[in-house]
């Protein structure tokens, strides 16, 4: 068959997602999801009645959530952009920022910042992780071009103090630093105070792992009301429709339940923390975590063959192809019952 | 504040979704929505379980959806793609066929289509309709750049017929053709079947209009496995997990009740008739329409006077502010109640 594709993108590098295999029952440890069900008032917010309200588009501007999220972080509706997933925040700040630009990121990193990269033709610089892994920050003090930072970066789970990022926002003043939260709620210091004093400063949290809401597809950003409108005009261009209705009141009941939420995040830490010692225990290297998973080798043991030994056994975790870090495992952070089933069967292996 | 936006992107000029004011209970028809609530199956397959499972991301293949689509309309899985609304599936084409080349579509049709050739660079040639506000087929047969075309077309409801649309696919064997069928379900003739007979034709659409699920957001593709592939890698650099877990299942759901679907889309031809009917009595031009609204003018009577009055009056219809169509009116269809009320309200003001 003949290629109708336009040649700039005839060989863009995709995002893999992790692998959602259906031929067994696995205990999941591999996309970072949350091992608990969304708020009950979740549940009570999708109701039969809103259900058939499907008939209907759902809010473009996604006032109410808006609203509900600006509130709960002390800014205004202005300040907030919804996204499907986080991922599309960072798409839309790519094309808005980035397309044709400069762009800084770790070369360690979430996997997704050098597809979209590609995808708007934006000249990437990966600066390498430093020799324990964390971000160095002095590779983005004064960059002069669009910096894009997970704090906790990912799949490390080490994070950056505020103070340094500060630095980093105060230090770049004609360029959006993005600031990519997606796990901030599991020991990271959120950056979002900074948005009130700095106008190039975005930060970019989802719904997808703190508040239990992967399946639902929902991120958000805060930052200035003119980077916030500058996104909405890709958005405009883009999908005015991104999130669809009953998404839309998932996301505002999780925000309105506070308890629950932080009941949740303290049980993660408090698995993390067993996780943590019981690897140590067994001889493994593991990176501390400001996240809800653990990046972890064992010297002289194969990643690929941990993986592929834990997989045969019915446990699923994430493994990269790179390199530097292609013997490390990064293991989400389950109930406590998955991890014990994770370490008999790591026990099983080792 | 300084702008911080690529200039590429600064004078994007988005999209401008139907208005949705809160002000009031108005009768809704200006963006083409179904009356009818989505079919019981799918607010049965949004159990409280399924809510629950909102914790796990959705499948980004969404395999099952697409398989049901598949054998709806009588393909494989691959010959299918679903996107979050067929606004998505339409900014996949775009980018993966349009980026930095030439396109062609009717100077009179949904009004994303330049938004889109604006968002990836494409060099777009917007074709008049004729006389009769029909698609002219000659400006496309034989075009030698990407052709979209809504059949039936928007916002005048008139469709091609199926041979026409043959013409055109088969004259452009080098290049894509595009066929928006957002709304032929209510009296178009698909396109469908072709995709068997030419590898350069993409069938695209929605969820939105007559299965009632315009807040879900789900549109898809029917289109050769190269397209598809071709779009896929686009979806795989954008937004990977497009769909959310419960859209997924209220999809499927639909396509699986047949007869709750037909039956509404009958409902909606004969409430047309109705609706064309009366308009004529008042005097009204109707283009003839196979979709779930009309477009209608009255001589000597202003199109944004009319839209204001009838605002006024707790009725929201669409109207557009290119010359040529400025004094129509795009009325969708409502229930029978619905477009009593409409003809209640229009009888006051003329």
């Amino acid at each position: 068959m003949k290629s109708y594709m336009v040649s700039r993108y005839a060989s863009l590098d995709a995002y893999t997602p992790g692998e959602q295999p259906q031929d067994m029952e696995y205990i999941k440890l591999n996309t970072n999801e949350s091992p608990f069900p969304p708020s009950p008032k979740v549940t009570a917010a999708i109701s039969g009645e809103e259900i058939e309200k499907l008939k209907l588009y759902s809010d473009p501007e996604g006032k109410e959530l808006r609203d509900a999220v600006a509130k709960y972080f002390g800014f205004k509706r202005e300040n907030v952009l919804l996204g499907n997933g986080s991922d599309e925040i960072l798409a839309f700040a790519f094309f808005a920022f980035c397309a044709g630009e400069e762009c800084i990121f770790p070369d360690i990193s979430y996997g997704f910042y050098p597809v979209y990269a590609q995808l708007v033709g934006a000249n990437a610089t990966e600066a390498p992780l430093d020799e324990n892994f964390s971000v160095d920050v002095n590779d983005y003090i004064g960059a002069s071009k669009t910096v894009i930072i997970a704090n906790p970066n990912a799949p490390t789970g080490k994070a950056l103090p505020l103070s340094d990022i500060e630095k980093i926002v105060a230090s770049n003043p004609d360029n959006v630093v993005l600031i990519d939260e997606a796990y901030v709620d599991f020991g990271g210091e959120s950056a979002i105070s900074l948005v009130h004093k700095y106008e190039n400063l975005i930060v970019c949290r989802t719904f997808s792992k703190s508040r239990s809401l992967a399946g639902a597809r929902l991120g958000f950003a805060v930052a200035s009301e003119g980077l916030i409108a500058d996104m909405n005009r890709v958005k405009y261009s883009l999908n005015p429709y991104n999130i669809n209705r009953l998404t839309l009141l998932a996301g505002k009941a999780s925000i309105e339940d506070d308890e629950y939420f932080l009941k949740n995040v303290k049980q993660i830490i408090d698995n993390r923390k067993y996780t943590v010692s019981e690897l140590e225990k067994r001889g493994f290297d593991v990176l501390p975590s400001s996240a809800n998973f653990v990046f972890a080798k064992k010297n002289g043991k194969s990643g690929l063959d941990l993986y592929l030994e834990l997989k045969k056994r019915g446990v699923l975790i994430r493994r990269f192809g790179k390199d530097r870090i292609k013997d490390y495992l990064r293991i989400t952070i389950g109930t406590k019952t998955q991890m014990c089933k994770f370490f008999e069967k790591l026990d099983e292996i080792i």
